[in-house]
């Protein structure tokens, strides 16, 4: 979706970057490859600790530079991820979550969030499906139960009815419906 | 040192455990390759989250278990090490990293901190000794120039004036009475 919502941007002469997290830079993605492997045993506080680790280095190195070269940024993930899976999915206080992120993104946040909903089981279908394609296997947290997924949701439908800086989109629509949506949103959001 | 004051403590009866950061889990050890890895940039920030991030997971994993087994916890490098490398050493700020270390210890703080202290010059001349005994590259940290040494050396001198749960050793003692001397400082914060 970011891939099209960014297309569109560019065809109306928008400077664009489209960036990830975790990963998004060389350290961040070996700091995503060592958080993904179901292979390696993590705290819930150390793996809030190891997203921000990302985050930090990705605000410092591609986000900020970007945004005072007066670019367009599109994230997929940001901090809001960290507190729908550390704090709703694992637990941790969103309390602590927030004084990390306070520190990560030096005070930072995201213009707009958009949050592309759909239910769990369609979710993991997704997800199967692309690691077949891939030929990849599922990573630690694809490899959580439903329970933790139904919270992770929750929590991000918590988040956006909270915040208005959040837009809902419905993640069943078709591709292009789906950018469609979002630019309606992130339209209402950009300086003309 | 720590080798030779656990094994003193161990003929002595003691259930003693001796660890390290960063590293000392399986997580940890994932992380310290990614840290000092000459080749990854990496910010002050993104730095501070690292260790912090090993830290929390040697917590967890390790120490507190340790402890509640009666353990005796010998870790070479704790919390002070970031506030010198990462506070004094790289300039981010001492607060931040209190904030940090509050959350990745859960609270838990060293009952006593041993400072081995020796000039930047003798420092350097035994880690290009022991690089060349195993064979191995400087790693980032230890490829910095003098003035950061310089910094981190003046910031655990006055981490340790500051707080009585530090003593300092003279680092150009010979090996037995570097452990003399140390366990002579842990026998006075051991309950008899």
């Amino acid at each position: 979706m970011l891939a099209g919502l960014a297309a569109l941007y560019r065809g109306r002469g928008c400077d664009v970057l489209v960036t990830r997290e975790p990963g998004g830079t060389a350290l961040g993605n070996r700091l995503r490859a060592a958080f993904v492997d179901p292979e390696t045993a993590i705290d819930p506080i150390a793996e809030a600790f190891v997203v921000n680790a990302s985050r930090a280095q990705h605000v410092g190195e591609v986000i900020e530079p970007a945004l005072r070269a007066g670019r367009l940024v599109l994230c997929d993930r940001f901090a809001a991820a960290t507190l729908a899976y550390q704090g709703y999915g694992r637990g941790v206080d969103l309390e602590i979550l927030l004084a990390l992120e306070r520190i990560s993104t030096r005070g930072r946040t995201a213009g707009l969030t958009l949050l592309v909903d759909v239910d769990v089981a369609t979710s993991r279908a997704r997800v199967e499906a692309r690691s077949r394609a891939n030929g990849l296997a599922a990573d630690r947290l694809e490899r959580e139960g439903d329970g933790f997924h139904e919270r992770v949701r929750a929590g991000y439908r918590a988040l956006a009815a909270a915040n208005p800086r959040f837009v809902t989109l419905d993640g069943t629509l078709a591709p292009e419906e789906l950018v469609r949506a979002a630019a309606l949103a992130l339209d209402a959001k950009l300086p003309a």
